[in-house]
């Protein structure tokens, strides 16, 4: 919390990704009408999870061996991601999908800059480090940073609608010299803004979901890029490997890249007889 | 023992994790009164290793590909591991699960700064080191720490009932030039010391198992985490990254993350009608 | 983009390598009516995916356990890979092939030479870094190279038909000293130059197809080699592993080798009668 | 050998280890005599492999997911241990068992110290290193070492009958500064001295046997511990992790755990009845 | 080729191993008959492989649960490796093998020492190194080396029938500091010209066959060694590796170890009624 080492942060929707292979042939032995009443159910099960308030989930048809569909859970609450996994388990459809992987974690914002700022601020006012009046003002000002409009709007967007999705886990490197986590304040705070400045140069382009995945699954970080364009991907990763935060300090997973489509192509994913589309619905 | 760079340190309970992945379209295949009776007979199996004076588990609904269920079991003896693994194995619901991974270790309560005093003590003395009557004097002394009031309590403490785990294994480094255990007992034991302070902030919210494993598993240490709060899993570990003895010597080995629930909800797990809830009983 | 760091690159035909099981012995308990049948169905899908404007695909025999099969489908769009990989896997004889590994990836001409002369050319110019003037210069003359013959005939090229393949994957290492990513941006250059002369004196012998898969798959880069003796292939590597931008930088995963044929020898590869051969045949 | 730098060894039992996973639901599925005449048969195929002059084997059932039943075969021959894994894969036992991982090597007793005082003994004779009087001389005091009776008995001593065991085999580390192949003999034996004194202040708590496995299996160890209360293995080798052969040199790999049982428990072992009992027959 | 870091080299066989697992229950379960009948077929399949110009053959049953069964195919083309593949994929016997690993290289004979000394001769002679008349005279100095007896009857050697077999892969280490690949030529020979000075202390006790992958397989060389005592690999290896070539350039994949049988002895070794004999045949 007020360790000043520690940059404080935001937290939204907890989220859950699952990647699964999908017995593709199995599914075309199934006649029609049995095709169309497990999707049918899948449908009316998804429904809620992703139009609720507390909830959102997102489909998403990817490309390679490592996985055939990818789920993309948000819920408000750790719990509601045990849900989510139920509801899905208890589908027919589940029959025909094998877990690959997956991903823990929950949609977080970073406050490096103005964790450094507070304490500033809080230098100024000549507040004594952790004394209490410190700690109250401090955590008085990370809270308010929630409504701050660029991160109120963030912690709870629902999942992008945008037609490509890249999903990478990472951490920073904790090396024998070069260890992020053995760095000052001051200099991963720098690293970190110019960082998001490459980031930036890609806004429009690209909408990024970062989450926190520490004590959740093995990698620190979850890192979902959304774009209309795929190449966008590869230019936005390769220009920020290049970034020393990236460069020297950057440790990546598996990554995993396919196509998002619509709850109501699903039919259409599954029989194969399409490239299933995204059809972006307006908010009612 | 006696070796001047070991810190001594007393041990409790057994502890065997085992994590599965459950079988839930087979098991919803079943019809009721076999599903009830099943649980049946594991709620019998189970309520002995959960009530005896010897022995303790406690059950969670895990999120992710990596485990559906685990179960964490304590005994008083290394061989009562044994016979509960064997007791699990031969229900009827073991034919829904499949064990994907599993942690032996020992709960274990560190004694750097006792075992530092007792040094410094018996050489204020004037003992020579290893001679027999310091041996018999620093013996006596390091089992005296476990009548110490703070630590009976933790060695023999029951599995945690809160509602949210997360579970760890973990190593100290042994690098080429970060090698945990080429440091002088003096730094071991101040990094010691201030990384259980960070733990110590956390007082209250999060209730913390370390275990030792050497010598039975793959890792040095087994961490788990009980808090009723899961976001409290990631502050506590993401500001303890930045302490020096994590961010330099820290190894850490997949991290599960789950609900724990009561055995009296098994029914409820295994239906996947609901997330099963976590009952705590008072001590009768 | 305009990062002075990173190098410009064009992208050409998006890359999906298929590597599978083939079940042998169940193939061979098929009657011959039934694997002429399934293999009459594969031809007719394989077709117009490899005599297609906008796709292409190239068959071949693996040698060893990694994959009995290796697929390498070309496509104008990313989802053009989607598609493949349905129409593929929705053939009665993928109930054969069990997919090992895969590789998902986008032909690309790296410009490091053209970039840094198009910067000296802008820096002469007077241009200042990054102002809109240098910018849409910058740009221009990036898009410019496509054009450029030795780059438009690359971009474009069908897969290699020559009788051997090798492919694997690389990365250029971020070790903590060595960090191909830290370098200035005149010495990767210059490597990379040199890097370039060794594989002009196989010019003839081998064809090179690189394609970048950041933000696709796992590793930075995919390497197709096609040549008509496979002990190019390792004359070829070897030579370049003294290389400083191999022998330092470079990080290479599995190797597959293995011979192409061509689709009319489909029933031939499976059947096993005989090692399928290879038919190039002229453009029409 | 007569190189400098390697330490002599004398080698006695070929040693295997396999490890098991037991499917003790379909084993449990199976009626009473058909479970009895399996044991049966197992027994008395055991049987001569652990009376016989030149074979022994040793049971015990393990903890944790990695195995349920590890074996450990000693032989006379090399060739004997190819035997001993034929009698028992043909067992209608193995019928239930699956094996997991195994590891195969040879008992070694290392001369460091014995290594380092035949040279010096010789270099006092005034002898020319690797002169032919040298080499007949230095044979000659190695093989004297198969005699001292400390060794001889060490050498074919039958599995070490005691209730617990721990296996894990091991590496000295060859890093890029941290080089244990890389250090003069003298070091090395210095170390290797150290390293010994600590197994020695647990003499009589842990039998230790040392196996290598270069050439044979993957590691260049393998470590077997023996002892009557299995705290031993973790306080043993803790401590011994501190030693600088350890805690620079020495890299591990995974560790297994479990309780030895006599071959007339089987029946108790597979039926799960009771955690099967070590009953230490005399020899006759 | 030409590049003055590279040593040349010759190569002689195309070589694929093949690791199988064995189900020998369901050998077991077989009547006599079919056994019989499955082995006349692999036996006349594996004749022609063994006795041909142009190819060889070797069986060896292996100790552990790496592998059962390996194959050692030798060819004098590439596609001799994928026709031997399948010759064996399509046997009955098939039906009973599990691949588990395999590995592609090309005998390869390596000339450090020669190329050092051509260079030097046509430095001596005065010609500029790469002028046309220079690669002239050192490809045909090279292509020379195949006719000295000592490299031609390597090259082209049968599988050496000696009792026992050792086979692993390994790599030159390409680490932060300690890279093979960036020392100059004159430094590897002279650690290459060492290191065969170790081998050839074991001459007549040890035959050695390396071959290379790079392009071919996941590591840069495979080594086979063949002995008529096992205890000789591990002496042998154990020796190598305090010399420095090893020691601290070595990288060593995973060890294979087994007996050598011969093709006659097949059903014994299937039916597991004996441990198979290797009858070696003198030359017709």
């Amino acid at each position: 919390m007020r360790h000043p080492d520690v940059p404080e942060s935001l937290e939204g929707w907890w989220i859950l990704h699952r990647m699964f292979a999908f017995d593709r042939l199995a599914w075309d032995e199934l006649p029609e009408d049995q095709r169309k009443e497990i999707v049918r159910q899948a449908t009316a099960a998804f429904e809620p999870l992703k139009t609720g308030q507390d909830t959102d989930v997102s489909l998403a048809q990817m490309i390679g061996h490592k996985a055939d569909l990818m789920l993309t859970h948000y819920s408000k609450t750790f719990e509601g991601l045990s849900h989510a996994q139920t509801v899905v388990d208890k589908l027919r459809l589940s029959e025909y999908l094998t877990p690959s992987t997956s991903y823990v974690s929950v949609l977080e914002l970073g406050l490096y800059d103005a964790t450094g700022k507070i304490h500033a601020a809080l230098a100024e006012k000549g507040l004594k480090p952790n004394s209490q009046e410190w700690i109250t003002e401090f955590d008085e000002m990370v809270q308010a940073q929630q409504h701050v409009p660029h991160n109120s709007g963030r912690l709870w967007a629902r999942v992008p609608q945008r037609r490509f999705v890249c999903f990478y886990p990472m951490d920073k490197k904790r090396g024998e010299d070069v260890n992020w986590y053995m760095l000052p304040f001051a200099d991963r705070s720098r690293l970190m803004l110019d960082h998001g400045k490459i980031g930036r140069t890609y806004h429009g382009q690209v909408t990024q979901v970062i989450s926190g995945s520490i004590g959740f699954d093995n990698f620190e970080w979850g890192v979902d890029l959304y774009a209309d364009d795929p190449m966008v991907f590869k230019k936005l990763i390769y220009e920020m490997r290049f970034d020393e935060a990236s460069a020297k300090y950057g440790h990546f997973g598996d990554f995993y890249a396919g196509v998002q489509f619509s709850l109501d192509q699903l039919q259409t994913a599954l029989d194969g007889t399409a490239v299933p589309a995204l059809n972006v619905l307006q908010p009612a």
